[in-house]
Formats: C-alpha cells, structure tokens, sequence
C-alpha cells in the first residue's frame, strides 16, 4: 500500500501558503492567454547580444571556478563590485563583509525571515506588500500587521498610530518590511518626506527595517528619491537588491547590504539552505558590471517598460469603464486598479480567463484581508498589442459584469447583493 | 549607536550550528596549503571544453527562456530527463511530476527538513553522517541519534535494536537519512544484503528513508549495487539526486524524486525560499544531457578519481606511521582515517595547518559525540603531487605528534594524558 503523507508534514509546512500568483503563472503557457499576471521582465529587456560574449568569457577564462563550489557568502569579486557600486549608484557605500549574495532576493527575504523572525513574532508591512514576503514570514510562524498607504506609500500617521497601540499591548515589531520605490503590489513610491520620517521614526523607536528594493533603478521620470538605507547612521536598515530586474532573473542572484552579524548570521542558514548560490550565474552577473553592460542597458529597460506603461494607460483609458480608477507609477513593473464597488476582483478573474486575459486580484496582498476591489497589472511582459488586446478584453468584460450586477431581474434569483 | 543584533535573532537562528568544514574551506585559499578538507571535485573533472558550445548554444538558442524565471518545480525538460534518466541508469524510472529540481542537493534535504520535521522530532542517521544534512536538522530543531556502522554500512542489527529501544520509549523517527553510496565522509557503501533488510524494516516499521545520493556514479570498481529506492513499491523511500560531481557544482543543478505530495508540498516550500532555482543552469545541464556529455564524461572523473584514491592509499602506506589506518573506498571522494588512541585529530589538525596541510576532523560527523580518533580525507581536488607531499607532510606530523604523546618527561609538566 502505497503510504499518504498528510499526516506527516511539520507544523511550519502546515503554515506556508500557496501564491495565487504561482498558480495564476501556469496560465502563462496557455499561447491564446494574455497575461498581465506575473512579476517578470520582458525577454527583450535581457541583454542577450551583450552578454553571449560576456558568457563565453567566463567559460573560456574562468571555467575552473565559475563551475566551482564558491563560499557561502559568494563571489568576493561580486560582493566588492556591489559595495562599491551601492557607493557609486545610492551614495551608500558598503563593505565587502557587508554583502550576502542570495538566490535570488527572494532568499534574502527568506534568510532575514529565518534568521529574525520566532513562532508568534510580530512583522509590519504597507498594506498591500509583497506577496512572497508574506510566504516567507507565515512559513516562519510571525504574525503580520500590515500600515495602510495612500500615492505616497505608507502612511506615517498610520505607523505611529501602529506603533502606540502596540506599545499598550507592550508589543514591539521584529521589524519593518518594505518595497519603498515601485512598490509590488502597487507602483507606489514613498516620498522624500516621509523616508526622513520613517527614518526618525525607526530611531525614535529603535526598530529595523527591511527595504526591499528591486525595481527602483526602473525610474521612467520625476526626480529620484534617496534610499532609506542613506539616511541610515546606526545599522538601522537592511537592504535587499537584485539584478532579476535589471540584468535577468534567469541568474538567480540578488544580495542583501546588512551589519555584518546579520550578514554572517545569514550566511549560516544560507550554507544550511544551498551552500551557496550558483556560481556560474555570480560570475557573469560580475563580468556585466566589470565590462560596463549592465547601467547602459538598465536606459533600455527604462525607455521600453515606459512605452507599455503608456500603452497599457492608454488602452485603459480608452477601454475600461467609468467607474474603474487606475494609478500612473513613475516606475517598475506594476499598474494598481480600483474597480467599482459593484466588481468583485476575484469573480471579475473568472470571466476574464474565460476571455483569455488574465490580471492578480488583489486580496492576497492585504495580510489582514481587504482588497477585493484591486487588480495588479503587469505591463513589463506583454507585447505591445497583447496589452492593448488584453486591456481591450478586459473592459468588455468589466462592462458585461457591471451590465450584469446592475440588472437586478438577472440577479435576484442568485441571490446576490444589488448595489 | 550603531544597533547589536544579538539579542534579536529567533529560536531557530541559535539553533544553528557553523560548520567546521566551512570555516576550513577557507584554508584552501592560502596558496601553500595543500588540504584534503574540503568535498570539492577536482576543476579538471569538470567537462569545459565540451560545455563551451553548450554553453553557446543555450545562449543562441534559448536566451529569453535561460534567463528568464523559471517554474519552481524546474525547467520541465530537465525534470522530464532525470525522471526518464532514474529508469534508465537505475532502473527506477520516475514521471516528471516525482521530480524537483533544487538548488544542489543541500536545498533538497533542507526542503524536507522544513516540511517534515517539526522542533523534537527525531532523526535517524549513520554514525558518522554527512554534516549539510545534520546542519538542515539542526536548523528545523530535531533531534538526531545516530546508529553504528562498519565498513558494509549501518548495521541492521543496530538499526533493529534502535528502533525496539524507540518503540519502548512509545517514539518513531520521521525518517531515516542516508548516503548509502561511497558515504561522506566515511566512502563506505551499504551492502546489497542490508539494503535489502533495510527495506524490510522500512516496511515492517513503517518507515520513510531519505538516500541521498551524490556519488553513486563515481564508483572504481567492485559490482555496482541497486539503489534502495529501486526497492520501493510503497513510496517509502525519498531520493536525492545531484549534478555537482558528475558534471559541475557551479550550476547548483540537484533534484529529489519523490511521490507528488512530497514534491507539491517541498515545492511550496522553495517558492518562499528562492522561488526557482537558477534557470541558465538549468538549461545548461539539459543541454548536457540531451547532447550526451554527461554519461562519457563520468567514466572520465571516474579514471581521474580511482588514480588520486591510488595515489593517496600509496602514500599513506608509504608515509603514515604504524597505528594510523585507513580503509580503500571502492569510488567517491573521500578515505576515513583512524587515528591510534594516543592521537586526537583535533589537536593533530593544528599541527598540520602549521605544515601547511589540512583535513576534517571526524568528530562534528558524530551527532550524538566521539570520533575524536578519525579524519576525512579527500582526494578529489588535490594535484598527484600536491596528495603525496601532503600526505607526507601529515605523516611527519603524526609521528612527531607520537613522540611526544609517548614521551612522559616532555608532558608531564602541561598535564596532558599519558598513554
């Protein structure tokens, strides 16, 4: 008999979470889906002329030790060329031992989750925040509460708010977790201001924060913002960076910028994750940056996802109905929509793949529910007339549901709420 | 003031142990040392001028997939090749659905480790056994007793009364861990006959087994002998699968075939870890496979590896002084060395990094304590030249180290037991 494991799973493996956005992934292969679901940057952003003779050169040169184990914390190479480059882009410069290569920035969030966080522990984060950090907090047992955010990020009101009621409770947060530029889920950017207010506001309190950075090289326009970590004097900030974004994720290499005893902590429970990562990818992620590919080609990236976010603005204002409200993100990957009360994100999914174009819903973003009138849209990915057909597709049937939810002869059997 | 972190790190942080070997690793990069401590192969067992055009061609060819993320069960041509592989090599042909492709085959045990073992649980392993997988069971708080072995493997007689003397004690092991073949780090293999009562066991107990499996082709000579899992109708037994010695570990390329709920719920727990693993990888490996470098290459690092084992046996015969013994691993990469009672490796380890030669002591192989009296040898990486001058150094070293310890009048004075 052959035996069921039910039963047998450990009680962290009876806390993680599936994605919806991992599911929802599968729907990419479909050929006739249009997808503004996923999180990835568009194959023609990948530097693939550039980097054939970047690849080969690390065979030819480098082979013994590109295919090599490396040590844990990663390529010396790579981490001396990201502290000084932290210098040279943020302002921030960093030390060698101040970096940990990871899997991916994913793993840094991973390794920081494990590292930091106990069974119970307390995590805030904006409301919405990023999914995959949700997974790896519930898979290390913390709690989350999540700080509510308007255009300009979070709300400092809202954190301090946050941070007194939790002082009644005599609770204190592990940390603060963040995407500040760009964010994932909502293009949201958190303004100059309120970075110098947070900053206070982690020193009045003596808390960590976790900014989580992967797409704030993706600027389209306006004027830059300074890191968090730049205002950070005391070891305040951990910093997490990744060149899925800007180079391809398909090397799988991200850091975290961080005092050395996190960084040393990390890289224990990194050895006891992977060893190390790989190194074959470490190796050509430093080539692109020693051979100068990699800030020209981030102007590519820049001026392409500009254009579809422009197309994918456009198409909505064109196609979607009054009613529907959408931001415009100066950067990243996202667009962030607001359906009328009348939509349901979620049921609005269903017809919506039943018309081959699919979207996130946004309730798994909310750590404390909510959210079920939101919808992220990727524009990275798509091909210019897939967003223009998929928004296109889109409308029509936000249009049909609103018909539909506004027709109470058809709805009163159902059962359903009349707005 | 900067900010100390010591306090703030969770129950799981301080159950992390460092390992030795990691921190001997760094030796190996002061040029004049020659070390057998590490578990590297050798830079000239890797096949980098076949991989150069393949290499090329994943780069030609299938850019925007190689470098873009991938699913997080893996790329499915390469899962759909190791399952096909497993039959074909193995005689446990396996569906693509039994396979996930990890980050070397350290992320697999420590997927498993989250998803199987809750903080108490217990752990049954070979004594000594390899200590990545000891470092993940340490990291999910289990507990581990180890069962004795001899030069054919566990013993099954141990094994039995083991798990009488749990079953008085009303407890059960989550699962048995193993490297059955060419162990590390005693390059011991498990008999036919005790893998076969070992399954018996796993049966009649209702036990799940965990082979981990790195070395199994790099076997010398001697009868191959069939994996335990090519004994499971009854999903008994969990296999761990890497590329890192028979092709190169830079493309942190392992896999674990398992029944589906194993791979769902591991899979699960990878997407909170680093989502996919490296993708380019990934394809380099297929491509590998698909042109068929692999297979003619092992016979290759087979020739390589009998010739250093050959190289380091004579010299030990030659160069060890009379008391020291080793045994003659029939492939892998490692020779277990006993010491005489008046030898302790630690303390024998210092000297020899004196002279510039370097091993691993055997005792953080010993979960439950003891092997004081033994080190692991490899002989992998090492140069022909670089293994005799090296073992002739430590044989200088023993034997000094033997004088002293017999020499009553040079010890008394620092206290030190006098055989």
């Amino acid at each position: 008999m052959k035996k069921t494991f039910e039963t047998m799973f450990s009680l962290s493996a009876n806390n993680m979470r599936a994605s919806e956005i991992r599911e929802l992934l599968k729907l990419l292969t479909k050929p006739e889906m249009i997808s503004f679901a996923g999180g990835l940057p568009n194959p023609e952003a990948f530097p693939i002329e550039a980097m054939k003779p970047v690849v080969a050169h690390v065979m030819n040169e480098h082979a013994r030790d590109a295919l090599q184990y490396g040590v844990t914390e990663g390529h010396n190479k790579l981490r001396d060329a990201i502290a000084k480059g932290m210098g040279q882009v943020y302002g921030v410069p960093q030390s060698l031992s101040n970096i940990l290569i990871t899997t991916g920035s994913q793993q840094a969030m991973n390794l920081l989750s494990l590292i930091l966080l106990s069974p119970g522990d307390l995590v805030l984060t904006e409301n919405p925040t990023y999914l995959g950090a949700l997974q790896s907090f519930y898979a290390c047992q913390a709690r989350v509460e999540a700080v509510p955010m308007d255009e300009h990020g979070m709300r400092m009101d809202a954190l301090e708010e946050k941070l007194n009621s939790l002082r009644q409770r005599q609770e204190r947060p592990k940390f603060i977790y963040m995407v500040p530029t760009f964010q994932n889920p909502t293009g949201v950017t958190l303004s100059r201001e309120r970075r110098e207010r947070l900053y206070a506001l982690l020193q009045e309190r003596d808390l960590l924060l976790i900014e989580d950075d992967p797409y704030g090289l993706l600027r389209f326009e306006g004027e830059t913002v300074p890191l968090i970590k730049s205002l950070d004097q005391e070891d305040r900030v951990i910093y997490l960076g990744s060149f899925s974004k800007i180079l391809a994720p398909g090397f799988r290499t991200g850091w975290l910028a961080a005092p050395e005893e996190i960084v040393n902590r990390a890289g224990l429970a990194k050895q006891a994750q992977d060893l190390c990562s790989n190194t074959f990818g470490q190796y050509c992620v430093f080539e692109a940056l020693y051979h100068n590919i990699l800030f020209p080609h981030v102007k590519e990236i820049v001026a392409l996802y500009k254009r579809k976010r422009d197309i994918m603005l456009d198409a909505m204002q064109k196609y979607f109905p009054k009613g529907v409200t959408w931001n415009k993100p100066a950067g990243g990957m996202f667009i962030w929509v607001t359906l009328p009360p009348a939509l349901n994100a979620l049921d609005l999914l269903g017809k919506a793949i039943e018309n081959n174009v699919a979207y996130v819903t946004g309730e798994p973003f909310f750590p404390n529910g909510g959210g079920q009138n939101h919808c992220r849209m990727n524009y990275s990915y798509s091909s210019d007339e897939a967003i223009v057909e998929g928004i296109k597709r889109l409308g029509r049937v936000m249009e049909e549901q609103l018909r539909e939810k506004t027709n109470p002869q058809k709805l009163a059997p159902e059962g359903m709420e009349i707005f």
